[in-house]
């Protein structure tokens, strides 16, 4: 057991009091940061999640330039269907496209299942590189897609608006989702412990499309699985689920298994605890778009998120991923305003 | 005063009590529909929107084709940009783009503002025309966009899945977003006026946009000017607010001079019974996604969508417009669940 020297996001995962909230951003490595965009230049997208040396220097990226309270390790959820034997392309500017589609059982029996996760070694190879080169400076995060986001991928084969492809799989052939979705989450599970014995001090699981779908359908298409993982991993590493836009669910996740449930912008922080009964580590939730506001600005309403949510039990973050047209100063003003937090004192 | 054969929502909106909900679907003139379709091929979006004779036949389609309990206006809600003195430009299947945007005092300053909704005199002819058409069958729907939803356009300049750049102008120039909405509002209002005069027995609000804004900023930058328009339309016709997404309103929203709310499938009916005290009309909220399950399937989530909302104080409708690959008998089994409803007799 090697003790770290910022272990802020862990205590605070284990409930304990901490002297101020941890503070990291959704994808906080890449995107944004100019040496970021200078190895994006010179290597595509796979190249850059598949060499362990890539990912680690891009991981440490935002810890050395915008003094993160943690690491996420870099990578992409659609690893996944990779190791499950689809092809995944990702075209710059275009976003992520699987040419071929889930649409019937003879799809689903043609995935790789048993031991998909092997196949993942460029990844616990990354973060066991970069657990070495973080030195103990502050804990390390793995991550996964949820069942339901991949599901989405898988039978849409792209982003969407809508995801109609995807609802119309999972309401016409209800079994057919539930095989697919207990596949990836069992592959899931198995991803999730070689994170954690490669390194990983905590994981986070990506519902990203989750608020697509209505709250009956969530528990019946999403809820179950995350479930199932938090469960899972509850005694190797604390778990964080994500699952966008999916509020309705959070009395019934801050029940579970996992140790904190991220939200986003679209609820306040006094509806969530109240949701939650205060008594679970809310993640969240500033809105991405406020980084483009005067630095000032960016300050004070952090400031405002960190009264409104209580500095304990909570973990100081954006409400979805850091887009790539935010300045580097705003991105590190709002990690120094959590660093700055000093609760009032009546 | 002529006398409706069909009044469900005029008696709906007034909070009489109605044998069945009435039912109509959002973006039902068009889209989906063949006959649409063969307009379509023939003239271009803005011809169609600016000739009554077209408008009027294309809001009729659905009245006779699915059988809906009301017609609303084919239409955009970009007219009112175009009134102001935007461009507005419809490309096929890319949407709309607005080549000049908003961005400064000045820009704001060179928008036509009084007697801009006079300009838009093709859709009061195209509502008269239709209410004459209509022969009293059903009531006719008019409708606008909520002020932040065109700010969003005129800001942003095309669609976003972020809305960033109207955003950005929000949080770094809140005084001239707010002058911006104010105008907007004043005009919406007339046009709103205007089109009750041309023959619209009700008009909906569509805040298509509201749902990127946190809580706080609803509060800000939605919410005031929804109510101007509900407060300003009160004493005229019944307004429908749909601000959709934004769940965490609906309280609020329901204590305003609005008839009624819409809401989308994110929130369950029992909860937004329970978030407005079960006393305000509710409108919505099938995903239109679910249109695409088998037609028994679909009968059976409507009763239970009618049985959860309470047949009272209700308005049957999708969570959001239907969409181009619903096949028409699926739309006309949505139309005939309802019609069909009938409470639970214990």
């Amino acid at each position: 057991m090697t003790s770290l020297k910022n272990d802020l996001l862990l205590r605070t995962l284990r409930k304990e009091t901490v002297e101020r909230p941890p503070v990291w951003m959704m994808r906080q490595a890449g995107r944004y940061l100019p040496d970021y965009l200078k190895l994006k230049a010179k290597y595509d997208f796979f190249t850059r999640v598949q060499t362990p040396e890539l990912a680690c220097a891009i991981t440490l990226q935002p810890v050395d330039q915008v003094g993160v309270d943690a690491a996420i390790i870099f990578s992409d959820i659609l690893v996944i269907p990779q190791a499950m034997g689809l092809e995944v392309l990702m075209e710059e500017g275009k976003g992520p496209s699987l040419p071929s589609t889930i649409a019937t059982q003879k799809d689903i029996d043609a995935l790789i299942t048993d031991g998909a996760e092997e196949s993942l070694k460029y990844v616990y190879d990354a973060l066991s590189l970069t657990k070495r080169e973080l030195n103990n400076r502050v804990p390390l995060i793995g991550f996964a897609g949820a069942p339901w986001t991949i599901l989405c991928y898988m039978v849409e084969g792209k982003g969407s608006k809508t995801w109609e492809k995807a609802k119309q799989f999972a309401y016409t052939q209800p079994l057919l989702a539930h095989r697919l979705l207990q596949k990836i989450t069992d592959i899931t599970i198995s991803y999730l412990k070689l994170q954690a014995k490669a390194g990983a001090d905590t994981v986070q699981v990506f519902d990203s499309w989750a608020g697509a779908l209505s709250p009956a359908d969530f528990a019946s298409f999403a809820q179950p699985y995350l479930l199932q993982i938090a469960d899972g991993l509850k005694d190797i590493v604390p778990v964080i689920l994500f699952p966008k836009g999916s509020w309705y669910a959070l009395k019934d996740l801050s029940e579970s298994s996992a140790a904190g449930v991220g939200i986003d912008w679209c609820i306040s922080p006094d509806y969530a605890r109240k949701l939650t009964g205060g008594n679970i580590v809310l993640q969240g939730n500033f809105d991405p778009a406020k980084l483009l506001a005067p630095i000032p600005e960016i300050k004070k309403a952090v400031k405002e998120m960190i009264d409104a949510f209580g500095p304990q039990l909570y973990i100081a973050n954006l409400g979805h991923g850091i887009t790539p047209n935010i300045p580097v100063d705003h991105a590190r003003a709002f990690v120094d305003a959590v660093k700055e937090y000093r609760p009032v004192t009546i």
